[in-house]
């Protein structure tokens, strides 16, 4: 394959390519290795695994529930009232929904998971960003997010937290602050898609006390299958109402709705996964930080923020790494705020770390450093 | 169960209530006989199937593909061009979006699908009905349509075809004409859901000729899993591309990409499906027009339209066959345009239409018919 053909591939709007399409168009012949979209890779276990094969054309057959049933099994998982939750075909769909009915301007922080600046954009909702910055480790403070709101007038706040691609956090006190002082706002809302990986408590539990506040939840990277489509909102009753008036009946597809019913009977092997998925993360922390040329920053997702040496293209190693190792890794070029001196690493189990450290050695330090990075004269 | 239980179990807005949440709720003891949902229950086929559980771990870990792929394998099955396609998480997906952003007047005629009539009445749309008379056996003429349209100066007209729940139908000449004479109108939507079930021609083959052309198909009623969530439009290509960015990125979840992929290779087995329903409709018909009480209609789709006589309630008939036979049917009173004296019998294989018809046989002439009906009195 072609370097062209791979930058071609990776040139999909602000994401990924799809993992089956890298895979299809890959010259690479071995088994790839996928550094580029973050799932738990410590679920589901296998009893579940039987149980969704062993009810699968009951499950297909025939219309999925609507959206109370699933509602009560979210709240069964969360401890959340079930009337507050909003299910949706992964979390992209909420999102796609809130873009189209909020308020501007908004203000979010970048980068960011790029539909949250797409979205406004092409509906030509005016966007302001709030930089998060590397001299922070890509932290903000409260004051730094309320400031921005006032100076823009804006009405409405979205924050990822975990903050999808850094891996920075705010602390539910932090959130509990914005929240009070930006009240008068239309809609605050958190993004915690990632927030099953880390330490930090969720800030659905202040729905109830807080009109504007919206939490937006991506279920497929917890449950670790992202084909599945799962993901929730969680808001006040009434205006969880008026989200769910807005999306289609029978959202929600049968294996999906067999998954929410299902997990209820899985939580201990479920929490388990995420301390196995820290641990890996911790484990590639590790790993990462004894290559000199990488800077890694601290994280609460199961992804690892690191950034390249300034002589190092982004893109070229990404395609080296496919063509030549057979390993996917996703450089930043293409999130607003970011750029290709930035890696979103996945964690991965150990095995697959240990493949990426060797190769990113070689290509660090042993390969093309020295040479020139332009891709015109690559090889 | 009691009957008062039975009534709040159907009482869901203008829809069958889920199977899952009858089976669990209902007294019955036994398999239940579903003749409430229209599916092909001649796909897919085991190695389908099969090819669905080798698969299912890698189909549903990784997000699925964008939009492109879906066009291509929609295009592959149906010949249509790839441009022109609009996949979407279920019909109902594409009729959500269109009726939150056509314009109105709509004209459509009733009864119908009820997303179709609820979600413009929901939104504040201006909805005109023609309705299909039981003495011209439900169809219509494009004269009485057009008439209507240009009455109330609508600007957009909804047609099933065949049409649900009535399986009354117009031919493509009908529709070239209505296209013709309305070439004024926003948009003609012709939802085709049941076509597969029909002799009849797409009208899909029109879109590129004539820009207010969008025809709705579901996939689901043909591939026999309605939980798999799957449909699609067909529109000129600048509208396919307007409609397509209005909905969520990866609305295809994996499985329903899996099987858009595969069903090119089963096209064979797909059409000899339908043909197996069809004669397993003729059965039905055949041995439902035994029935003296019941007046069945012509049906183009997987479904029969039947009347009851005046003396009986539709509903007390439908509680009674689901708490002593296990049979589910569905009457048609909170569909506009219909009334608890219509069922709308979905097209089962043989054994079970001999149940139903047995059931019926004792309920309709030996039963309860010389008493009063009233669901207060009743029992």
């Amino acid at each position: 394959m072609s370097n062209e053909n791979v930058a071609r591939l990776f040139n999909v709007r602000s994401h990924n390519p799809s993992f089956f399409s890298v895979r299809e168009s890959a010259g690479y012949q071995g088994e790839l290795l996928d550094f580029c979209i973050p799932v738990n890779l410590h679920f589901p276990p296998a009893a579940f695994i039987d149980l969704v094969h062993n009810s699968l054309n009951n499950i297909l057959r025939y219309y999925p529930d609507y959206a109370e049933v699933h509602q009560k099994h979210i709240a069964e998982m969360t401890g959340l009232p079930s009337e507050t939750i909003v299910p949706a075909n992964g979390s992209t769909e909420i999102i796609t929904s809130l873009c189209q009915h909020l308020r501007g301007p908004i203000v979010t922080s970048i980068p960011t998971f790029s539909r949250w600046t797409d979205l406004p954009t092409e509906l030509g909702v005016p966007l302001y960003t709030v930089n998060r910055k590397r001299e922070n480790q890509f932290r903000l403070s409260t004051n730094e997010v309320a400031r921005t709101v006032r100076d823009t007038a804006a009405r409405t706040l979205i924050l990822s937290n975990p903050n999808n691609p850094t891996g920075a956090c705010f602390e539910l006190e932090e959130i509990v602050e914005l929240a009070d002082e930006l009240s008068e706002l239309d809609a605050i809302i958190i993004d915690e898609s990632f927030i099953d990986f880390s330490d930090l408590k969720s800030s659905a539990q202040l729905v109830t006390d807080r009109p504007n506040l919206i939490v937006v939840k991506s279920m497929g990277k917890s449950i670790g299958w992202h084909g599945v489509r799962l993901g929730y909102a969680v808001t006040n009753p009434s205006r969880a109402r008026l989200l769910r008036d807005a999306l289609p009946f029978w959202n929600i597809n049968g294996l999906a709705a067999f998954v929410l019913q299902t997990l209820p009977n899985f939580k201990r092997e479920y929490r388990a996964s995420f301390a196995l998925v820290k641990e890996d993360c911790a484990y590639m922390k590790t790993a990462l930080s004894k290559l000199r040329a990488l800077t890694i920053y601290p994280t609460q997702a199961n992804f690892i923020y690191a950034e390249l040496p300034a002589e190092i293209s982004g893109r070229t190693l990404r395609d080296r790494l496919l063509v030549d190792y057979g390993i996917m890794v996703r450089e930043c070029s293409n999130k607003l705020g970011s750029s290709e001196q930035y890696l979103r690493l996945a964690v991965q189990k150990k095995s697959a770390v240990d493949e990426l450290v060797n190769a990113l050695e070689r290509e660090l330090n042993h390969g093309w450093r020295s040479e020139t990075t332009t891709a015109s004269t690559f090889r």
